[in-house]
């Protein structure tokens, strides 16, 4: 059965279900930052995905892509599956500014991790819910 | 007609092409790290591929990938369209091993660009150009 990283599980909080993927937020204030994680047992690479499952991440991948531009209006998306850390595959989807801390660098290892105020958290959460809702998508 | 931005061009070898996508290995020396371009005009995101290309750039990620950990045999893959700095889409694919000059981080910024030795160079292409022949894949 899927079990997400405790890692993943630590540094995010769950925005909710695609069909395949669960969306994630990262508690780190510095990005509109956005995680999807297919709900596949021992996948760690993109190309490992099987074919089905290959179509639904793309119209996942988009789908999340186009929400978080039109919410975010950011000057650039990120999107990103690294994985030297955490193995379980999991795609990183990051909206980014000329003003944020890190542009026009990679966010990753670049400025310190900063909390969000719990009310912008959950602002943000249902800003993501709201725009995300609709076929496919459910809150938890 | 669709031109590799200038940036790309300075900064890689071509080392083919699929259907969709230009291969481009980037000369710096520091990892195996390979560029998919797709050649379609005016895209800097992912989600802006026409559903026909999307599947195509898949496959081609997909056979990139591959024949990546085949040549390579790193410890895990890097998969990115980030385009902070260079707006024209491409995607980034990158062999690390636990051993590189960035490891764990993403290699983007981390330490300065290293040169390849021509032979060494031209034997990377060619081990490349050989794995990836076959189907959809031509060298220039």
């Amino acid at each position: 059965m899927f079990q997400l990283h405790p890692r993943l599980e630590q540094d995010t909080v769950l925005v909710g279900k695609f069909d395949l993927c669960q969306v994630l937020l990262s508690k780190d204030a510095n990005y509109p930052w956005c995680i999807l994680v297919p709900e596949r047992e021992g996948l760690s690479e993109l190309y490992q995905l099987a074919a089905e499952d290959r179509n639904q991440f793309i119209a996942e991948s988009n789908r999340l892509s186009k929400v978080m531009e039109a919410v975010f209006k950011p000057e650039k998306l990120n999107v990103a599956a690294l994985g030297n850390v955490v193995r379980q595959l999991h795609i990183h989807h990051v909206a980014r500014y000329t003003s944020d801390a890190a542009w026009p660098q990679p966010i990753w290892g670049k400025v310190a991790h900063i909390d969000y105020q719990a009310e912008a958290l959950n602002e943000r959460l249902q800003k993501l819910q709201i725009a995300l809702s609709g076929s496919g998508f459910t809150v938890a």
